[in-house]
């Protein structure tokens, strides 16, 4: 007997026969004898129906506002799919956010969740047998009003509900069947991954590896939430099973649950990326500070940045890279700015940054100059490059984007089985 | 200065663009220096759309899921509503029925209103000047779940709201511009009522007259809650007045208030009905709780009760009607019961009860016997009578409908200007 969050996305929640197939899902851990806690996602295209409809009734909506109406999509699932269930014969309620309560920050739109009190889920769930189905997406702010945590909040929701009713696991149902060590439709080769740490999992994905929001992965990392990434496309009545017993999919856990530990895990890469370089910048204290403060006032999200030591004593170059969403605002905050001073301006948005990411390199040497040797073999440039202690990042020309996932791919052999 | 509850239907905010046309009344409102609480339905079709979901899922579902799920409707409007509102520079925010509260019993799909503590709206449109947008149809029960008011609810979300923040005057906006002396469709000269009792509203309400819900009516009455039916098809910038200054539309007030009381202030009918006679029953003491106990058992609604004295100190006749929709289940509680004995069961669902409707009946003789003789003129037959002290039903054949009530009509001078 395990206590178990499942978690449910749009796309798995689409319409009533997806629904009768996730309640066939839960019935089979309530039959196992499982304690279940659901949180479901709004059905798919809901959340985009109910977000135009905001912005059509006004550029500059109220968020408190448009946090009660988008809501109402999770409301309307959580609802349905404990109609289902109790039709299969399985005792189960809907719970809404304010209900539990999932308090969350103030910020309405992007909430933050502080605190669940999971008392009340436990007992219904652990006292009564009684599933909850749980409206992700969305908790209460401290004004007593509905907040949603932003889009793709149900992950943070389930992690969240998971830590505070102290589950053994939270499985998230999606349409693919795990974790890979690189998009399979660029590297057909690319292998499900039976385990991969919090760390490893965080890195990829902040990358654009889009299996797991990334504020749920640090959720998870902090409360030890072993998280489970599984396919809701299985027949709930004949899901495939690991030799271990863990159900088919990609387990996120603490790095001391893996017993071979990779030296290289896998390959994440984002297009959503654009570079601005300057040249010749004055090179005086502060002149980072002087660059980046308007960019960050300006709340544009800097990723890579490369300061070169100058060569002269008198001027340096500076390359950073910002989300490609940003990047005419970031050009135009960085000419507007009368703080520094630099040569000239270049720029580029057809860039990639591919990134290797593997929780070993912190013990195996030469990991990242075998990288560049590599890429360097098959001719791609490296616009630059950024480390941390469990990944190497390189920005290149999109061009070669497939071509050096590929390359990196089979060097670090994560094409083997 | 007045304080206001503004409420719109359905239809009235169908889409973006009636919902603007409804923040412009609003707008109105408050540019007079009135405070204002708005409570709106959900957009047109919604609440079939979520209902037919619920019964999608299961047919015997949860009432208190089904009310998670249609509440959603509401909310929707609310929250697009302030949106708009505030777009035009009013200040305005949503409440749902658990945010303000709106205490309900525990009767989910169907639920009354306990109580609206009405400080916290006071304090905010009085206080504050903001204009409140309340998702109507809805509460919170006992439980702390969602409950909703059964369809037609947000009438009587309105007028309790108007009682609990003690408005002036609760506006119903509807599709029609008032009360009339009857339809319109079947009488063309039938004109509007400047003026109508509670209790004369109560008796066309509840006879298929489908402006405003009984209960709405009901709680106006309790309340003193004065109630006006006006359009929202009206320009809302050029609204029309009424020469005393009130809106153009049908003021439902206490008959204190109405100066120069008719005797008969409309007529009414209603094809709904079903009528059953018992032929030759034993006249017992108990016969008619013998008849009628189980059919209240099987919660159909009996309206009219006609029985006979028995001629022969030994049988009676007993007639009686129910709604059409319970006709079938009526006819076998009837067959299956062994409580009374009778010679034959009679019954038709073609038929029609028009009633004529007049606080001045009480203080005015002659009335009914002018309506049967006005009918038997035109040779209607009259299957069953019932009487109150401000109303006179006659249950004939659906046929002569329209005739009956344009001779009624046309008898008690209500097609004068």
């Amino acid at each position: 007997m395990a206590r178990l969050v499942m978690k449910f996305g749009g796309t798995s929640v689409a319409d009533l026969d997806r629904i009768r197939n996730v309640a066939a899902h839960v019935k089979r851990e309530v039959d196992a004898g499982h304690e279940v806690a659901v949180v479901v996602s709004a059905m798919a295209g809901k959340t985009n129906e109910l977000v135009s409809l905001c912005r059509s009734a006004s550029l500059l909506h109220d968020a408190r506002e448009y946090d009660a109406v988008v809501a109402s999509g999770e409301q309307v699932t959580s609802g349905l799919l404990a109609i289902v269930l109790q039709d299969m014969g399985v005792n189960a309620r809907s719970w809404q956010g304010w209900q539990i309560p999932i308090k969350t920050d103030g910020a309405h739109g992007a909430a933050r969740i502080d605190d669940i009190d999971g008392s009340l889920l436990i007992e219904r769930i652990s006292g009564q047998g009684q599933v909850a189905v749980i409206a992700g997406f969305q908790g209460i702010a401290p004004d007593n009003r509905i907040s949603t945590l932003g889009r793709g909040g149900s992950d943070t929701s389930a992690v969240a509900v998971a830590a505070a009713i102290k589950a053994d696991r939270c499985d998230i149902y999606t349409d693919v069947d795990g974790v890979y060590t690189t998009d399979p439709r660029i590297v057909p080769k690319a292998r499900r991954l039976d385990k991969v740490s919090f760390e490893e999992m965080l890195e990829m994905a902040s990358l654009g590896s889009k299996v797991l929001q990334v504020r749920s992965v640090e959720l998870a990392m902090v409360h030890g939430v072993r998280t489970f990434v599984r396919s809701s496309f299985e027949d709930p009545n004949a899901v495939r099973v690991m030799p271990n017993g863990d159900p088919y999919g990609t387990l996120i856990c603490d790095e001391d649950e893996i017993v071979e530990q990779q030296v290289v895990t896998g390959i994440a890469f984002s297009k959503d990326e654009a570079q601005i370089s300057l040249r010749r910048v004055a090179d005086k204290p502060g002149v980072a500070a002087a660059v980046f403060g308007p960019l960050a006032e300006a709340n544009i999200n800097v990723d890579m940045i490369v300061q070169n030591i100058s060569q002269d004593g008198k001027f340096t170059d500076i390359t950073f890279t910002v989300p490609l969403a940003d990047y005419d605002r970031a050009i135009s905050v960085v000419k507007s700015s009368d703080k520094f001073e630099y040569e000239s301006l270049e720029s580029a948005t057809d860039v990639c940054k591919v990134s290797v990411i593997g929780m070993g390199m912190r013990s195996h040497a030469g990991v990242a100059a075998g990288a560049f040797k590599a890429l360097a073999e098959k001719s791609i440039n490296i616009r630059a490059i950024t480390t941390s202690e469990i990944k190497i990042s390189v920005l290149i020309d999109a061009a070669y984007t497939e071509l050096a996932v590929r390359t990196l791919h089979s060097l670090y052999e994560l094409d083997k089985v």
